[in-house]
């Protein structure tokens, strides 16, 4: 990790850029699945299964069988853990319902919204290693509150054919029995289209590999909504002298470990602090099974000391991190000053772990300076909100010579006698 | 208008499809745009000025002197009915605004959120014929309720060089002052890059042509955010033997009048009404100045006889209009059926234009099908709201174990490990 003593403005512009990011051309092999899915369907994706994931499946769909089996091999313990984190999301975002309140705009004119779920959502979990059920939290519970009536998960299936039990016991926790051992393009490329067993959806959650996300970018192309643009994980925290600097580290480590595209950002009024840090990150990554993965983002990292905490929120603001922690005792006090930033965890006991599994916030959030422009996903990702409008004579009555001198100002004369013929017949 | 009787569901979907919109490769120019803008801003927005819009300005910026004057050329009536319109769009976009609610979705773990305005966004507004400065309230005003520090206006240039004093008065009004005469590619790539004028911006709302969607598309490649997927312009009426058909076919042509490439839809379960429709349809269409357009539109519009109210709500929902009247005396009723359409007109006396100007809603609506995943535009479309959690010591040591457990079975041990070093202070 690099250590920057009190950089001038000019150089936060500097430091606040990621890493470029490789984009390889993936476009031709994106649009050549594609297009082979959208004509030939669940045969084009089970050929391109055997291709990219080395697996000849025989059908897509995990059946009933198997997701039922799934609860049998996971500890009691893990359930336990998985059920504390769905109701504290469920709780979370239960709350984000909104309610619909009638605006009688002027005297006869009665304007409104309500929310209605997106009809048919996918949801990608992606495969390797580590079986990421925790996503299928944060994606599943907020479209099952939603009230989405179709909702499909795919994950690819590892080699030997399978989807970690992780991920089958929470989706059917969760109520999702249309589960496909599918991954990659091909996922991405079935939920565009729809084949013979995976419906067609309209919006496309969740992470993934460079394939992944050129897949949903081009799935856009096609009517398909998307959840946010892609980049790597980061996280920037602010410290000042009432932090711990063992805490603090163990964040760090916690972002670094995602991998070595990942973006880790140390901010303090304090360069003693920051030296403590460092110290304590040298000892934590010894200790870490992913200790590779997370040396070589720490690589790409900073540590910045600047001259106020007030100065560190602005620059955090400019750099607009997905996770921001606030490891100050009194944070409280910083809220208003926060413009840009995913998810803000505050004080010294809310690690960026907790948002990530079970406080109830939700995980998928803008990376790659987006939080300037995009919030996470939540409640609202899942519906949308339909204005609804209904004016009495009275509220013609009041609106229409106003409607009437615009339009005509506009020069839509059809838009103007659409009220004319109203105010006549009143 | 062709009228179609009770089509069979498989007919449905056939008829629900929009006109293939020929979208002309204009890539290479976009791309060419960009780059020359990108690197020698100012100077280039101008030579595209003089190329494609055929005017020498000396400055980019139109000048305080000249949008104060602007009020002088406009009739006391025409600004009243625009403070009218902008009382009603600032009441219904206002009653928008979140208020932030703790919850403790486990003791000690509270989260919730705070929605903050995106600092810089830029409003496009097409020039042509007929100046739309009601699009400039229906941008503009949520803008400054959200509280956008920067908010910048870009709209071509007449042949004279100069701007319509109607969309200088609306923007004024509001307090929009940054307001730069400028179309097209150029006035995106601009507020995409930023120029030595033109602020750069986080998010560019507005409608255009062919040109201005596809350079609102590249911006996205740049990081800026927009507002809506673009398509033409769209109106479907539900109407039966309670609705008026003068008033359904002056809604009708309202829509017609858009463009050639207007979408214009008439559903009824009553054979006699659609008749009586077309009849007054033929009578209006003669009296209007646009009316080559409006019998354009009208070829590829279609009236659709079904069996019942309900089978009609059905069709709706599956073409997703972007506006949806309910010629109906009592449409209260169907409101819980609607699941697809961008804004709801309900009754004989609202009409769309009624929307489009003054009633309060927002008039920026998901077109082509996109009511399906996409809001339109309301005070949302200019926030981002940031999640916050704070767990105190009780509450780590609630959530704890579990975060441990879920992400150990994720073999994320860091994240593991940001836990176990908190509890093991407590």
């Amino acid at each position: 990790m690099k250590t920057i003593l009190y950089p001038n403005k000019k150089g936060w512009l500097k430091l606040r850029q990621r890493p470029r990011i490789q984009v390889k051309e993936l476009n031709t092999l994106v649009n050549q699945v594609f297009e082979k899915i959208n004509v030939e369907g669940d045969k084009a994706v089970l050929n391109y299964t055997k291709q990219f994931d080395k697996v000849n499946l025989k059908s897509l769909q995990v059946n009933e069988e198997t997701i039922k089996s799934a609860s049998q091999s996971i500890s009691l313990e893990l359930k336990q853990a998985i059920k504390l984190a769905k109701r504290n999301v469920e709780k979370f975002h239960q709350a984000q319902t909104e309610l619909s309140k009638k605006i009688e705009t002027t005297e006869g004119v009665v304007c409104w919204r309500e929310s209605r779920p997106i009809e048919k959502v996918g949801i990608y979990i992606p495969g390797g290693t580590a079986p990421l059920f925790s996503t299928v939290l944060m994606l599943g519970v907020p479209a099952k509150i939603a009230g989405c009536k179709e909702i499909i998960l795919c994950t690819p299936p590892n080699e030997r054919g399978e989807i970690s039990p992780a991920i089958l016991y929470t989706a059917s926790l969760i109520g999702i029995t249309k589960i496909f051992s599918v991954g990659g393009i091909q996922a991405i490329a079935a939920m565009t289209f729809g084949t013979e067993s995976i419906a067609k959806v309209d919006k496309v959650f969740g992470p993934g590999n460079q394939y992944v996300t050129a897949a949903k970018q081009t799935a856009q192309n096609f009517g398909v909504a998307i959840d946010l643009p892609a980049g790597p994980s980061e996280v920037l925290v602010i410290a000042n002298n009432t932090c711990k600097p063992a805490f603090v580290a163990a964040d760090l480590l916690s972002q670094a470990e995602h991998g070595a595209d990942s973006q880790v950002i140390l901010l303090s009024d304090n360069k003693t602090i920051i030296g403590e840090v460092l110290v304590e990150l040298k000892t934590q990554v010894e200790k870490l099974p992913r200790k590779e993965i997370a040396e070589a983002a720490l690589k790409n990292s900073k540590a910045i000391v600047l001259k106020t905490i007030i100065d560190c929120i602005a620059f955090s603001n400019l750099y607009a991190p997905e996770h921001l922690i606030l490891a100050i005792e009194d944070s409280q006090r910083l809220i208003p000053k926060i413009s840009n930033a995913g998810s803000v965890f505050l004080g010294n006991y809310s690690c960026e772990s907790a948002g990530d599994y079970a406080s109830g916030t939700n995980h998928t959030l803008p990376t790659n300076g987006y939080a300037r422009n995009y919030s996470g996903v939540s409640l609202d990702s899942f519906v949308k909100k339909i204005t609804f409008q209904q004016l009495s004579k009275q509220g013609i009555k009041n609106i229409g010579p106003a409607i009437e001198i615009m339009a005509e100002t506009e020069q839509l004369f059809a838009h103007k006698n659409a009220v004319t013929v109203r105010l006549k017949n009143l």
